[in-house]
């Protein structure tokens, strides 16, 4: 059984359980070697009040497996980030599997990565994925050809499992259900925009703009910088 | 609004999702102020690869509003780990919400905190519960007055939404399952020992005895020293 290098992007900002959900199923891979890259191995703080440790830098890993990257606030300075886009361009076109969670499809799309893909995000940024070339499927996980990419946050989750399948089997997918307990009962159905109703989604965007006013506007002006433009 | 401090105890061996899933969800409550505390803020292995910066030590934080206890392979040393053990019983003793997630509950239980409460735990722990003289309930959430509890890993998702629910509102708690995309949808149906099936359990119980073959004797050993005893 030969190793199976798992690299994700770690970067400030990051909503760390778009990645820690898919690290802690994809971990549990037959010969996984999981790395967290950044820029360098200071501590990276997530959004939820605590930091993560990059595992390597961008020149420690050249290459990988599988390459996943998470989305997040931090998003728009990522692809402002010319050394952490060129490391996700280069890994990118070498990797087996090119991966995102969330927001971290934006990553991908602004590597060129997603040009001629299918692809998902999260639900309140759908519509930003076509400025990449990249088209959008209202799914918690969409494969294509090589492209996997997981809707917001959580559907990582989903992701990561329907990813594991493809990659070791049905039964090894199955047995990680299992030893995670795997088996949600959410107390309310309130996970996706249709199921939320206006009023929900409506305090989601206001919380949005709050936080980060510029968010929407600042990931578009980056892609236009790359060279994108909405078609 | 006044400060929610959410206190996580992080250890060496933690199964990484049974804090961050949680500390993802818990940390979008109003005035949420999220802690990992830990016997030193030196860098803590979790068991997916990668390290979490503790954001305190012990002493640091003696009180805590909702106290969360993740589970792990390390749960044995931390019930062995005097320092670990007294602070976990006097923050429990103190705080407004006693809480745990997966084999987080024995930490709970062998800091005598679940004496005479319903609780959960991963679903192959169940058994252990009855020795710290908890009752085992089968359900990925149980609340028993102050004592929330979650099943194994992944159902601290479930759990932290509940236990929002409860401290905010049930409003709080389905925007942020929307902000969160929690719609789960998993590709198989392999959860729970039940819809499993008895093979899969074997794989699960083998894995478990070739990482760690002692890991049961080791915490019912822990258990005896602390004066607990099967009744």
């Amino acid at each position: 059984m030969g190793i199976m290098h798992i690299v994700f992007l770690l970067f400030p900002g990051v909503t760390q359980l778009d990645l820690t959900g898919p690290a802690q199923f994809l971990s549990r891979l037959p010969g996984a070697k999981v790395d967290l890259v950044w820029a360098s191995l200071e501590p990276v703080p997530t959004d939820a009040g605590f930091s993560i440790l990059p595992t390597a830098t961008f020149t420690d890993v050249p290459h990988a497996d599988l390459l996943c990257v998470p989305g997040g606030m931090g998003v728009a300075s990522v692809i402002d980030h010319a050394g952490a886009l060129d490391w996700v361009r280069q890994v990118g076109s070498g990797a087996e599997w090119v991966t995102s969670v969330c927001t971290g499809a934006l990553v991908l799309g602004a590597a060129g990565l997603l040009r001629g893909y299918r692809a998902t995000t999260h639900w309140a940024w759908h519509d930003l994925l076509p400025l990449f070339g990249a088209e959008p499927v209202a799914a918690r996980t969409v494969i294509d050809r090589n492209r996997a990419t997981g809707g917001g946050v959580t559907a990582g989750i989903d992701f990561a499992l329907t990813l594991m399948a493809r990659i070791a089997g049905d039964d090894v997918a199955r047995a990680v259900q299992l030893a995670l307990e795997y088996d949600p009962a959410p107390p309310f159905d309130s996970g996706s925009p249709a199921k939320a109703g206006a009023e929900l989604v409506e305090v989601y965007t206001a919380r949005a703009n709050r936080l980060a006013p510029n968010r929407r506007a600042d990931l578009i002006a980056a892609a236009h910088r790359l060279g994108f433009q909405a078609s």
